[in-house]
């Protein structure tokens, strides 16, 4: 990693769900400066305390509300349930102007979530594309992650498929992707978000039918450069 | 396998392309009854004396118009272009009653084929189900599989997702892919398949990003019971 990557705040939209602590703990643990956002900023405190705890005092990590979290960093992660996908959105896009956004929902449909079901956009990421109009960049990535395995040092045997709205944002997200310890590809246009946040649910199936946990993906035949 | 796998008929129809040849390869070396078609019995023809000159007399393939191998199977397998896909069908909808339907078919849309794009019906296969309508049980596999390595013995580092409008249909589907030697997965129901009808896409789209020639997906986490 490099200085300048060192420098990049990322903030953590809704990081006090089990997908978005676990992402902060591996950024911190990497050396960005992360900043947690929540509805309630207390809540977000005490997941910064608690990833702090983890890793001690050295790691730039703060909670505070998801706007100003949207306001003081590069670049930003949105880790909402899909029920508060629009409205977090709506509520930081002025002060995601200029960024990129990583969005890490999925769209699930409870009780069917084994089922694919897109929104009318055709993804969560085309909807917050949408949503946050020309002056964003919007990539999707992590969709396929168990979030069990991410806060915590052990290996995570699934890759992450990134899509979105320009080469250079993917760029940029593949390497949030690999400071994480995980292996990122760019899977393309953010059109293609759909049958990354879709897998999700395949994989949530293969979970209930053969006994498993954590089924997840690696892309085979092909090698980083 | 048992008896009544080996007494299976498959037909292979639009089996005259490398996808169809190199699945009526690994059925008929795996001791099905295989009838390949095609638009033109004599192509269909040529194509089973290929077949036969490499796995020997002693294997049962035959090539015929796509209507009699329809006819003449328990089970069908359609591996044609997105292009000659709804005709294909309605010429055989009638032969089908009964039986199950397997759609291989990818919708790709020249030029931007590493980009997602679905039919209204949401995917090939959901458009199959609805032209062959309630007396055919439609599936969809093998989408994601390079047709280069399975005209032969080599090892195909890629899983199977299958989905499709029964559970039965889906454990019938899973074991002829696990008879060509890949291993597949239950992937849920029909509407599933634009994920990995949608996957072919992403692929295609990382072959040309990292050099490849044959990536591929393989589930982890998860093993068959």
């Amino acid at each position: 990693m490099n200085n300048t990557n060192l420098l990049l705040s990322i903030a953590v939209l809704g990081g006090t769900g089990k997908e978005g602590k676990g992402l902060a703990y591996r950024w911190a643990r990497a050396g960005y400066h992360v900043r947690i956002g929540s509805r309630t900023a207390e809540k977000a405190i005490a997941a910064a305390n608690e990833i702090k705890e983890m890793l001690g005092d050295g790691v730039s990590v703060e909670g505070m509300s998801n706007l100003e979290a949207a306001h003081n960093s590069d670049i930003a992660v949105l880790t909402v349930p899909y029920s508060a996908h629009r409205d977090t959105l709506e509520s930081v896009k002025d002060e995601l102007k200029g960024k990129i956004l990583v969005d890490v929902t999925v769209p699930l449909v409870p009780p069917k979530v084994a089922t694919v079901q897109m929104p009318a956009a055709g993804s969560a990421a085309q909807e917050a594309k949408q949503i946050l109009g020309d002056d964003v960049q919007v990539c999707a990535a992590f969709q396929n992650i168990g979030h069990d395995h991410l806060l915590g040092d052990s290996e995570v045997e699934c890759d992450v498929l990134v899509t979105g709205s320009s080469k250079d944002a993917r760029a940029e997200t593949i390497k949030l992707v690999e400071a994480t310890g995980l292996r990122g590809w760019d899977a393309g246009p953010i059109e293609n978000s759909m049958v990354i946040e879709g897998l999700t649910s395949i994989l949530i199936g293969i979970n209930k039918k053969y006994g498993s946990t954590h089924a997840g993906i690696k892309i085979t035949g092909a090698q980083h450069q």
